[in-house]
């Protein structure tokens, strides 16, 4: 059995898990703006996070979690604040945040994770945030999974849930996320304790999974999923993931020698996968999703380089979202990027049509090179021409409503 | 005497030289696009162009002619085409641009500067280019300054020129210059022939400067002016400055031991940052320039890179356009540029009011900082607490104007 998709999966499709979302009162517009998850007995966890010098408050706590080493229960998430650039009063207040859920759930405050994102610099409305997680804990349900989607949204448009199944050993073992994005899109983060992503995502399963297995299947897919889109360039204070596997599907304790050690990492690698295209596909005023491969490059370090360059380039996105074919602006691009390139073998195409060959204009009429970006996805391919280094990355156009969205926030 | 402001300066105010802008046919618009530079005599020659890897065939050009070392008579610019990723043919237009000019003006081909910028990509319409060198070589006069630098224009809403006269030793001598911007505006240059800016520059003097001192001018002012301007983050393939001092003034030759040397490398800069300050205020789009400055950084090129990842912060550059005050998005810049500093000493000014200190919001009413920020132009200043590096750049707003010009410029 390969991976099977779950209808209507969220985060409360494995076995063991409830969740909530509710209106706490941090949103003006009434909206719901906080969630938990409760896992109903100990789950391994790993987690990653933003390698942003300002990270948040939210962020430090959650390290200190995934430093005890101890299995989690619960995480307690609000949308309207980031708790980033609060000072000291910050992680106090992160630290509330997780002592009142704990106490509200009946768990320990060492095993609950915090989670903010919203406005940075502000103080947390602490009696709200509390009233909100008693509220929570009350909502809390097996069916709570789609809320809890709605409530950790900012300037996404539509909540993001997947699950997805696959057979470990003769057991059925599911795994669930949520995901929000929208805006200061451009993660790059590390799993926890190696080192230290406002996108915030949060993986279920019930299967039983080694921690330092369960790290390495959150380590090796980041590359393929988060840690390769960008829809406005900015990385934030709040990135994180988190990823809790409670064991109640009974399966043996998957480990990196299992037998479905493989099937298990494919499964967790479509959910990370499908909720970081997700971000994209719903960034802050998005027309066109765009798959930007770079091969070719001296290393996978440089093809990354190239790829971020042009995939974070106002001229490349702006074009983008006029289907202006204009290729000179993806090898300019390339050019200041500052990787190895050879000129005379840079080949470029779109949807497959060759536009660039050896460094000049491959003659493919205009009328087809605009037809095949004109789409709401599309797929460009870069080939640098000296080397084998090779990176892909999901980004976006600038449009006027991603302006009007971030000129806007504010008031 | 200090520096003078010349009324209505412009590259012919210095004694020597001949300009002229004429309509050579590549703009559909009919505005003049193509302009010639002559000076009445071999002038000691400096030059400065991008570092991005696939700089335009003008510009291996010019460096072709700088390594060379001899003196300099002209400098032939067209807009409309850029003269980027042509292959081998873009070089050999740029070689027959340059003997057409000789031929016309009787000069050498070795001594002809040659320069393009528009669109990448596209081979140069050869016939229509000589045409166009032929007519202005006619049109040549000690008055064309400003017509030449309307002539080099491509998205920029006015042309720019400048002027100024400094005393050297009792004799007056003129500094003249041109440039044109808009868009794929964030020039990295170095100075000719230590390594290899679409930004182009044009400045002139009457001035006898001997060319190790010229270049020594140059290099000292990029930081200053030219390398600490962004519009859009994207490095163009064909910024260029040259500057040509043919002694027309008659003074002793000015060197880095001359006692006039700090004056005229006042005078010379003046005129250098008067032209990058005019291309950031005049960039596509622009509402607002902003002129940031990072200090308390390790060192200077750590706060360099801090002050580049804010000024071409979309969050950062949408919420200028919007007059919205929200530092959380400055700091967030701050922290993913990967340099180092202390959150808890991090301290921000607009305009002189405190914003953060400590790290944390410092009090201001919102209102006082809209006022701050409301301005055409402002300057924001942030010390990240940790050295003494610091650096300014020149930055902007992006607007609903700057999407539609850059989502319609092909079509």
């Amino acid at each position: 059995m390969s991976v099977q998709i779950v209808e209507n999966g969220s985060i409360t499709s494995p076995r063991g898990y409830q969740a909530a979302g509710i209106v706490a009162g941090l949103k003006k517009s009434g909206a719901p703006d906080m969630a938990l998850i409760l896992s109903d007995r100990p789950a391994t966890a790993a987690g990653a996070f933003t390698i942003n010098r300002g990270a948040a408050a939210p962020v430090a706590q959650c390290r200190e979690i995934l430093a005890a080493g101890k299995p989690a229960r619960a995480v307690v998430i609000n949308s309207g604040n980031a708790n980033a650039w609060t000072g000291p009063r910050g992680l106090e207040d992160a630290h509330t945040m997780a002592a009142k859920t704990a106490e509200a759930l009946g768990v320990s405050a060492d095993e609950v994770f915090v989670s903010s994102t919203g406005r940075i610099g502000v103080p947390m409305p602490m009696a709200t945030i509390l009233k909100g997680i008693d509220l929570g804990a009350s909502a809390l349900s097996p069916d709570g999974g789609r809320i809890a989607a709605e409530a950790i949204m900012t300037t996404d448009t539509r909540p993001k849930s997947v699950a997805v199944a696959v057979d470990i050993g003769g057991t059925t073992v599911t795994i669930g996320g949520m995901v929000k994005g929208a805006g200061m899109i451009a993660p790059m983060m590390l799993v926890q304790p190696k080192d230290q992503a406002t996108m915030l995502a949060y993986l279920t399963t019930d299967a039983a999974v080694d921690r330092a297995f369960l790290e390495q299947c959150l380590a090796g897919s980041l590359d393929q999923s988060f840690n390769r889109i960008t829809v406005d360039g900015d990385m934030s204070t709040n990135d994180t993931v988190i990823v809790l596997a409670n064991g109640a599907a009974g399966n043996p304790v998957i480990g990196a020698d299992s037998a479905d050690a493989g099937a298990f990492a494919e499964a967790f690698n479509h959910v990370m996968s499908y909720l970081a295209r997700e971000i994209v596909l719903d960034g802050e005023g998005v027309t066109r999703f765009v798959e930007l491969s770079v091969t070719g490059a001296k290393d996978d370090v440089e093809a990354r380089r190239c790829a971020d360059a042009i995939a974070n380039s106002l001229l490349c996105k702006t074009a983008w979202f006029g289907a202006d074919p204009n290729w000179g602006r993806i090898l300019d691009a390339a050019g200041y990027a500052g990787v190895d390139m050879e000129p005379s073998r840079v080949n470029l195409d779109y949807e497959g049509l060759p536009i660039v060959r050896n460094g000049m204009d491959a003659g493919t009429p205009e009328s087809d090179q605009v037809k095949a970006i004109s789409k709401r996805e599309f797929c460009i391919d870069l080939d640098l021409g000296v080397g084998d280094g090779q990176f892909t990355v999901w980004t976006c156009d600038i449009t006027y409503e991603y302006v009007k969205i971030n000129a806007d926030y504010h008031t």
